[in-house]
């Protein structure tokens, strides 16, 4: 491709209204335009990555033996109704009617339609397993799109789908995916983690997300240093170091008593003027689920981790209560709430609480606290469960050893899915044995455009994108420093069709601009390999090679350039860790 | 791809819902699922040959210079309100409001998208020509979609803008883009004819449609037998063969009089009961159009044309009144409107009949005609226009010479748009002189999944499918007639390698089933060259070779297999007419 004949608008300001890096880069490299919120045109440069990912992403699933398919983005109500999302599925499920008046909405994803079409067409255990992937767009009606590519509203996404006999199988397939997952991502250049994740609105038993290690991901990962746990912390379970020798388990149980605790909001506040440590005090947190109030009781130094209320209630949103909603439910203003006389439909402890004593807590009337909380003697019907976050000073849950907090963003999700679907939607076999069974599910999706964004987050530097060779748009750049030089568009020409005969995917940047301009868009877009053709290099011999990651430029003699250009080539793409048998070049 | 492994699905029976040949066979052969009306799945079978027609239109498109993006699906309504195109655009435009109450549209087309994005970007005459295309999901809410791929209301189409600085310059982008689809087309061994068409509610000033030439084609295409006139129906102008010795017009103009025509509803039923050919007599049609009614007088012998009324009214939509509304404005029941005395808003006659005396038309009066109708004479305010439909005994109307009808379905469509989107939505560049002007664009339109529908309807037998070798789900289909026999496998799995050595695209059914059931799967699916190795045929020396389409059945001795077969291979794509040059092989 000639750089003159391409269609890339850089620009040298940020867009305003981008927030993250990548979304900057994206638009000031000219790969993405924004129609609208949340909504985004590829143009020709940024479609060849996504393009690039794709491919990856197919002969990968091809090769662990998926089948692809294509179905539609227009989803009809009937099956959303049979799985029972319709009314679960919040309002990122766009919906609406057709000319006819019929309920439809467009694919976030598609277990519905995947599941209707294999309980049509498989009647028997010899027709299992199966896998059926598709690359397609998927909408989402984000409350609040932003950071670009990260978190749009359409977006490319691969999801695959496996059907199997029983567990075994389907605990194989799920296998299978997440090597093939892990696979991908190496041959993308990327560092990541697979961790342990929450099943969400997919639902399912099991389930790991695949995370781009970046500083600036939205998700927080917990690994431990000692053993292989590695957890979105919005799954991590939370284990207390020593239980049993708990101090605040073993005191006597005392007859609760009002405390004086003028304009103490916060825990903080409280337990500076109490002078006792925050985890002597629970915070009391009221929310609204599924209309009806009901409170958490949580250690005073932990946060409520919202993940996995939703998870352990199995609703898709729930939300806090207003300020108007808390004073009709515990007769005060916020900051006074505690679990005693509380007008809620149900109260859940935070399992590190149970047994407890000598606790102190909101006394539901402005200014007064209560001590001596017991939560197993004075809060009736509690129902314990796992509900904060795990904290960097926790222990392992797995070994106890110790953690370390990173961040990462999501790419890849596998979920062992079970028979939700097979047994919501009725998709059954005839078994080996005559029975009729249920067919055991599992689905795998890829932020295909996501990726792009995850890439750049993890790999610019204050000169733009750098990307990894096998998802780069091209993977070299030729700049003619010189174009009005007979002998250097001579020279870049044969270099171009050389590198073109090689199977390289090249880019010549003949455009009719001054050389600084050249260097700044190459190192803007991120191509990985520049090639400098100048009429001073070529009068001392050489033409000169600069890998993008490192910076690093080689003067190559003119004479040996091919064969020395191959081994740089193959340095830079070992040095991103791409196993090179997997590109021909 | 081994067979066993694979999805297809086949089927025994015609699925009920099928009208037309395509689908039934797209259905039955495990390519296609309706997900519900006018909505489908592609299978991996049926993926394969979308993906193959995509890769034909992508390289050509690339080779003619244009540049590949992704539009959104998802588009907002501000800019189809900035072309008047909200508005005018008929139902077939699926509208929504997001989350926000936000309007919204599926794209049935992306003018808008793609002008919005080129007025952002292009400044200077320097960046133009620009062409840009996508292969992409487009919908469209059909009131009755039907006949499988033919007319679905989500489809994949490659659509592609072209913007240039000047008319010349737009000329040339239409006759690259003109022919691009010709060798497009060409290279899928598809029958086509490029013919004038209407430009409906695209616009513009010219446009050609690219029909590929099949019996159950919807559209009418009109060719002459002696020059190069090619048109759709909807668009080839009527002219008179001999206008001005026509008798009617050269009758004195007498005086109306209203004759008793009891029970006689229909021009033929007038023409029969008072003794005069169709043409003596004048069709009154009452339409309403934009709420208001309007009637159309045209010859007795003629059907109108609703493409050229919409044509020439700029209207989305036109609708035959009820009978209640021919009541209502004509002032009797249906079968006796005529033009004099109706209570419409304007009346249109159709060209044929300027300047015609002595005709009868209704008389607005159950039972009764009227004769010795003077067009010119007794329609006040009468709009001269083209209004009806060519008939094969009329003369061609650019030499006058014979014409033929032929039945086609639109694959292709180009549109020279002229300003009509530049201007609307303000895309302008500073030329050379320093000005700043309109853009000058045109559009052209691949319908990337019906061309699979319409490859069908021009090659099947009762078989099933014969698709042409370019565009086949898989080229050649190894078939193991006896997959007991160690000899039979190895020797077909020596085959299926040489094959896949030789980049050619090859299935091998090994799956463990009788041969002529293996036959059926192999005809129905349409593979183009099917090979049998069977025990009878080793043990005498020789491994069958069929052509699919002509159904001869080669017997290649065993030992000089890959010589011979390449040479039948060669033949058979030759005859298909497809450049042997461009499939690698």
């Amino acid at each position: 491709m000639k750089f003159s004949k391409y269609y890339c608008p850089t620009l040298k300001e940020d867009p305003q209204d981008a927030e993250v890096i990548s979304h900057k880069l994206l638009i000031r490299a000219g790969m993405i335009r924004k129609l609208t919120s949340g909504i985004y045109t590829f143009l020709p440069m940024g479609l060849r990555v996504l393009r690039k990912i794709s491919d990856i992403v197919r002969e990968e699933m091809d090769k662990a033996g998926c089948l692809e398919i294509m179905m539609p983005v227009v989803q009809p109500a009937e099956l959303w109704q049979e799985s029972k999302r319709w009314d679960y599925y919040g309002k990122e499920l766009l919906r609406f009617k057709d000319r006819h008046e019929r309920d439809f909405c467009l694919g976030p994803t598609h277990e519905e339609v995947v599941t209707d079409i294999v309980r049509h067409e498989v009647r028997s255990y010899r027709q299992l397993p199966l896998n059926l992937y598709q690359i397609h767009t998927k909408f989402r009606d984000e409350i609040r799109p932003r950071f670009g590519l990260m978190r749009c509203r359409e977006f490319i996404m691969k999801d695959g789908y496996s059907f199997d006999r029983d567990d075994r199988g389907a605990e194989e397939s799920y296998k299978k995916m997440y090597n093939a997952y892990s696979k991908i991502f190496e041959r993308m250049g990327l560092r990541f983690r697979a961790v342990e994740a929450d099943t969400g609105q997919i639902g399912g038993s099991l389930s790991h997300e695949f995370m781009v290690l970046a500083e600036t991901g939205e998700d927080t990962i917990v690994v431990c240093q000692n053993c292989d746990f590695a957890s979105n912390i919005e799954k991590a379970k939370v284990v207390l170091k020593e239980k049993s020798n708990d101090r605040k388990t073993q005191e006597n149980s005392l007859k609760l008593e009002k405390i004086y605790t003028p304009d103490k909001h916060t825990v903080e506040d409280v337990a500076n003027f109490l002078n006792v440590s925050k985890n002597d005090i629970v915070k009391t947190l009221i929310y609204i689920i599924n209309n009806e109030p009901v409170a958490f009781v949580i250690p005073g130094d932990r946060d409520l981790n919202e993940a996995k209320v939703k998870s352990f209630l199995k609703v898709p949103e729930i939300r806090m209560a207003s300020p108007d909603e808390v004073y009709n439910i515990s007769g005060c203003e916020v900051g006074y709430a505690g679990p005693i006389g509380l007008k809620v439909k149900k109260i859940y402890v935070d399992a590190l609480l149970e047994g407890k004593k000598g606790l102190i807590c909101g006394a539901n009337e402005k200014d007064y606290h209560l001590k001596n909380l017991d939560i197993n003697e004075h809060i009736k019907d509690a129902v314990f469960l796992d509900l904060v976050n795990i904290k960097q000073s926790d222990p392992c849950p797995v070994c106890g050893g110790e953690l370390k907090f990173l961040k990462g963003i999501e790419v890849g999700h596998v979920f062992k899915l079970g028979t939700k679907y097979s047994e919501a939607m009725n998709a059954t076999y005839i078994d080996a044995d005559g029975k009729e069974k249920y067919m055991v599910m599992g689905c795998y999706g890829i932020g295909v455009s996501r990726i792009i964004a995850a890439a750049i987050e993890q790999n610019y530097d204050k000169n733009g994108i750098i990307f990894p060779p096998s998802i780069a748009p091209f993977e070299v750049c030729i700049a003619s420093l010189d174009v009005k030089d007979d002998r250097v568009m001579k020279v870049s020409k044969d270099l171009y069709d050389t590198l073109i005969k090689l199977n390289i995917d090249v880019i010549w940047d003949e455009r009719d601009l001054r050389p600084g301009f050249k260097f700044k868009d190459a190192d803007l877009i991120g191509f990985p390999i520049h090639i400098y053709v100048g009429k001073k290099g070529l009068a001392n011999g050489y033409i000169e090679v600069k890998d993008r990651k490192d910076g690093k430029v080689y003067q190559i003699s003119h004479d040996k350039f091919i064969t020395q250009f191959k081994e740089i080539r193959n340095r830079i793409w070992e040095s991103w860790g791409i196993p090179l048998n997997i590109k021909a070049g």
